[in-house]
């Protein structure tokens, strides 16, 4: 088994590595090689005997994905992109990283003879923009309300004709808000969701912008290595010819989020959270999606948690050392 | 009014010019010019002071977006496409048609400093695809399966994220399959919805391939012209940042159809219909959507005929010399 991750530098990336590494295996097929890509070099891990390719590269970089399909991966991640603020910010640099550069790596692999590897591609709950209903269900139309999500949107499209004309076997999963992320605090508007636990279970101040009553939609990044590997692994004709699918998750409010942070972690950690509305943070907020029905990605065994405990108590576990 | 039509050499593109012509105006302006394309060289209209360019190439050619910028149409109209057939057959022809020529035409249009055209492309309900509820409402997922299909679903996303940066003011429609055509069967599988009626009507027998239980979703094609005009001048900032809606039909079965036939030409007409049973046609036509709730159209004031009689009268009135 060759497994090739574009984007192995960011945080999923590297937590996918770990676990694949642990795991030593894919789908039962020993792990014999792995291809990281990502725009600054990826570090070789340590304590893997299989083959190790590490790229440093622009993925918009022309040629680039003909030189990956030369690795004849078994199974490629595609987790690179440009992030939503840059996309907007940056018009071109956005749909040449998170259009162009894809769709050059799926005609790459179509002009392969015979080489029909999974592509597990990451999309975006940003596909979806309001007006939205309470719950977002499988057949929910998409409308994305910026270039990143439109780029993402048109990715899946891509993702499924190429699927269904044999090119490639893809899947398109659509993370949820990703928290609790370990490090430092980004300029992302979605960042105080990770900071208000995170910080104070280190022992430091953290900023809430948004009213308690908030709502959204969380995994924890272990969750999203489980569904990366459930969706390399998983017999795709299950799906039919639409291959793009909404991730489960766990729809909570800030108030649940802060209740679950004091019953780990007692009313010290939560008198660590300074509450300083910030009136642009919370309009931008209040046009994401806050819930699913995720029928389709549950019956294909898809798993997130659901409590915000477990969330808290996996960024314990992984990543607070 | 500077009025450009791409694919205007086309049914509806020729029927829309001739409806332009009639009118002498397009949004209460007066029509001063008209630019023509099409890959054969449009006909160029007699009777009209205005100017007129017709342009033939293929729109796949590069460099004919900037050139066709050049004109600086208020209006352009995108008919132009590879029908699903072709697309389905030439993988590289249909995307380099119908997805990247509309997206060089786009990036043409936002290079150009200070010029937000109206742009009026036409969809279609191949973007939808089974498994289908019995109305498609405004907010059901594309899920297009065939590649004609997913090039119109993303020029669709492309048209409204444009629109949404200001490089552009756009329109997406989704057009009905439009009845009676006019002229000689074709190879496409719907042809028979049309040839049922317009054989008979023209003393000719007619082949039906499928049951007449089978419903499908139709518009005239006098209604589709009246669907481009008033897409041309609607305030588009009613729609919101999803500039892409199914237009309104007629939903009617076979039986219906022909109902509609013999109260209009007797049943001598529908005496000339031979039923010859085509399973593989009629696997095609059972994958297709028969029926949509388009709140949102009407809403906008989009109207279609709500009767076949009247569909048949639009032919008999237009089309039968």
């Amino acid at each position: 088994m060759h497994v090739m991750i574009i984007g192995a530098a960011g945080m999923v990336g590297h937590k996918l590595t770990e676990r694949l590494l642990a795991d030593g295996q894919l789908g039962g097929a020993p792990l014999r090689a792995l291809t990281l890509v990502d725009w600054v070099a990826p570090t070789a891990p340590a304590g893997f005997d299989g083959a190790v390719e590490t790229i440093a590269a622009d993925i918009a970089t022309p040629g680039l994905a003909e030189r990956l399909t030369e690795a004849r991966a078994d199974v490629i991640f595609v987790l690179a992109a440009i992030v939503s603020g840059e996309a907007e910010a940056d018009f071109d640099k956005g749909y040449a990283t998170n259009l162009d550069s894809t769709r050059a790596l799926f005609d790459a692999i179509r002009l392969v003879p015979g080489y029909t590897p999974r592509v597990v591609f990451t999309s975006s709950i940003a596909v979806f923009g309001v007006p939205l209903p309470d719950k977002i269900s499988d057949t929910h139309h998409l409308t994305p309300l910026t270039s990143y999500g439109t780029q993402k949107a048109i990715a899946e499209l891509l993702l499924s004709d190429y699927s269904r004309r044999g090119f490639l076997d893809g899947i398109a999963i659509r993370l949820p808000t990703i928290v609790v992320r370990p490090g430092k605090a980004n300029l992302a508007a979605s960042s105080f969701f990770s900071g208000i636990i995170r910080e104070p279970l280190n022992g430091q101040r953290a900023v809430l912008p948004v009213d308690e009553s908030v709502r959204h939609w969380f995994a924890s990044p272990r969750a999203a290595v489980g569904f990366l590997i459930h969706a390399a692994t998983l017999d795709l004709t299950r799906m039919g010819d639409n291959r793009a699918l909404s991730m489960p998750g766990l729809s909570a409010t800030v108030a649940e989020q802060i209740a679950a942070l004091g019953r780990i972690a007692g009313p010290e950690a939560v008198a660590l959270i300074d509450k300083v509305p910030d009136p642009v943070v919370a309009k931008i907020v209040l046009g994401w999606p806050c819930d699913f029905d995720t029928a389709r990605a549950d019956a294909l065994g898809f798993k997130a948690e659901t409590s915000f405990d477990q969330i808290i108590q996996a960024y314990i576990e992984d990543d607070l050392s």
